[in-house]
């Protein structure tokens, strides 16, 4: 039997304390597939006395995660501690310039100060793992740095936050508004008091940029991501598409295009019979086309203590498996400096089909407008259904236009347009529709 | 820049040659990802000549695969010359005892040698990988052997057979029989000449096997397990199925029970609306439930030339990036003295609902009789669905019944029971139903 691996957890939250349950639960399981015990020698958290589920009085106790990090009682630090900046940073860089191993869940961290992490750990020979960062308790960051390699990727796209998915399930399935789903995500710990992060898509966005990086072997960039949030969701959008066969889920892509690699989050029109369209609730998925291997998806729990912890242990596993003087693949699946830009492909030329639900005025001439519009923008279009708007149906009506094949620069022109000639009353309506298998 | 790895590969079928392309087309990229430079350095096929679309020149060929698998020039040998004894098992054997690394896409030969051939593995010191064996290109054997540590599964359950689930497909969406799919799956290349192997669940079976040893650290036991095929699964079976909000699909399923542990490959009612229903064509994926993490779904393509290729290229690439003196967890999981030995669960105790489809006099009193059946039985029913059998309506009908949770035992009792009443014009379809998300 070789030493145990000594592993100091700072941050004792849900997650915190379920990575420390598991290691403890499931110390002789883990013993026997890594060839050595784990044991946690540290831990760090604000709060001492609260009870976590878990014995944790033979770790010693720091007030100062950055104390336990640069500590030389471990071997790896586990940083659940969150944020991206402040004591999670400190502490990161600290136990890596130190040479222990990094585990963390921080997708916020990774999406900021990722790479200067990595060029840390890979100087040091040390692993930094974060299956956890991303979708939670899918091995979405094993599987594109470690199973697809010599795999070029075209397209990685996904359903990264639960809240906003949860939201979508809810008002396709029980015909209620975004606002109300809101409010019950709220009072079931799905969203947070202040949703933006989740609902405007910027936790998508964090997780969405880590994923780039692996699928294209380019720099992390994520503020260099088109985002819309799902808070302009209306059961008129959900009702329609599930009319033309469609799901509405907010998703993460990244694709490779000629002029660049595009980055975006949004509401999307899922082919309502495609295998992404069934991951329900507050269940993620990522998706990943390569030349070799095809399309891969993965779906599974994208939160929670329990799930996340999952992840955290998988990492801390593989690094008890290894051995003093094993060189690890590369954080990033490329050595840092060999990481390319990243070229932003501009969202203008985007090319898809486009849904778009417009409510005008119920007279003459309208439709023949709006097709002109579209004709004039070369914009072909796949299927066209107009609905009286029910008690009003005397003054209003629906028309909803799916395209096939444009681009964005042709859709904003042709519904810039059509605004300009005065026929809508109502903010146009305009959700993109993405290939799924 | 560390030492090239240097590969010998056996069989240059379709997968192999794919992964010399690879290779070879990906050296760059690779080289990048795992620090050194991945080369073939020998090659063994029983065609020389051959051209394959890769330039093998450079490497040296051996005409007895055996003796490329001993031969000092490599540091892994890859075997894809397939079957379960003669040059493949040699090859293996001789490889690993010569103590090089090896990388395997024999499902048949780690289905009844695999525990023997860990073994040699773990007292060398070297790497067994055979991402490629279970569900061609889907990471399933990293995701359970490595993401999952420290999670206890209880059940994993799959679509393992890409021709099975394309005949299910198609005798779906075009409403032809069986028969009829076979001999356009052979036409196409997506079946065997002689499809026992495929279509009777021998294939699912050994792939299952493998699974299941990971799934529950237990030994492998191939010939333990229940298995029916597809070729009785008639279009009264799927039209019923989808009436009742059901899709047919084999599944091989392996799941801890109370009297031990269930291997079974049958045919199998998944909910339509569940993610596993919408795994299409030649498709494959896997399903695990575990305690942590909770049910992680993977689907994919499960077998041609590069998806299998791309699993390959996963385990020669994990290689090249670890590093002389570096120990991997162990083949199955768990060291092999360390796996538990198999306990099968009776399929009789096996719990769970199902369909039943019964053709019947149209006469008083059989239905009645029926009901009896299955009430004396302790059998519950959820549904039960009558029709008239077309033209000949007159004299008989078709009676479904979809029952609660109940045990195999009941069923089976049940059905001898209405067979020995004499109502039944034709032999009684049993399928059972399997939970899925």
């Amino acid at each position: 039997m070789s030493e145990a691996l000594r592993v100091g957890i700072a941050g004792l939250g849900t997650v915190g304390a379920s990575v420390a349950r598991v290691l403890a639960d499931k110390a002789a399981e883990l013993t026997r597939q890594c060839g050595r015990p784990i044991v946690v020698s540290g831990v760090s958290a604000r709060e001492r006395a609260r009870d976590r589920g878990v014995d944790l009085s033979a770790a010693q106790w720091f007030d100062d995660p950055v104390e336990l990090a640069g500590w030389d009682g471990i071997d790896v630090f586990v940083e659940l501690i969150g944020g991206d900046e402040g004591a999670a940073l400190d502490c990161v860089k600290t136990a890596l310039e130190a040479g222990r191993h990094v585990v963390t869940a921080n997708k916020a961290l990774l999406a900021k100060h990722g790479l200067a992490l990595a060029d840390i750990a890979e100087q040091k020979g040390v692993l930094l793992n974060y299956e956890a960062a991303v979708a939670g308790g899918i091995p979405v960051i094993k599987t594109m740095r470690e199973a697809m390699a010599g795999n070029t990727v075209s397209r990685v796209f996904g359903i990264l936050n639960g809240t906003c998915n949860y939201i979508l399930t809810r008002m396709e399935a029980e015909g209620i508004s975004f606002e109300e789903c809101l409010a019950d995500a709220q009072r079931l710990g799905y969203a947070e008091a202040d949703p933006t992060f989740d609902i405007e898509g910027h936790d998508t966005a964090h997780k969405l940029a880590i994923l780039t990086s692996l699928a294209f072997g380019s720099r992390i960039a994520a503020d260099d991501i088109y985002m819309e949030g799902i808070s302009n969701i209306t059961q008129a959008d959900i009702r329609a598409a599930a009319e033309l066969g469609y799901r509405i889920k907010l998703l993460g892509v990244a694709q490779r295009t000629e002029s660049g690699i595009e980055q975006r989050v949004h509401p999307t029109m899922v082919p309502t019979a495609s295998v992404i369209a069934q991951v329900h609730g507050v269940t993620n998925a990522v998706a990943v086309e390569t030349d070799i291997l095809g399309e891969l998806l993965l779906s599974g729990p994208g939160a929670g203590g329990n799930a996340t912890a999952s992840a955290v242990v998988g990492d801390v596993a593989d690094i008890a498996k290894s051995r003093p003087g094993f060189q690890h693949g590369p954080v990033f699946g490329r050595p840092v400096k060999e990481l390319s830009p990243y070229k932003r492909a501009q969202m203008r030329s985007h090319e898809g089909g486009y849904f778009i639900r417009l409510t005008v005025h119920d007279r003459t001439g309208v439709f023949a407008a709006i097709a002109r519009r579209m004709a004039d923008n070369d914009i072909s279009l796949e299927s066209i259904v107009q609905h009286a708007n029910g008690a009003s149906s005397e003054v209003q009506k629906t028309v909803i236009l799916v395209t096939h094949e444009t681009t964005e620069a042709a859709v904003r022109k042709a519904v810039d347009g059509i605004t300009s000639d005065g026929h809508l009353l109502d903010k146009p309506q305009v959700i993109r529709i993405e290939r799924a298998a």
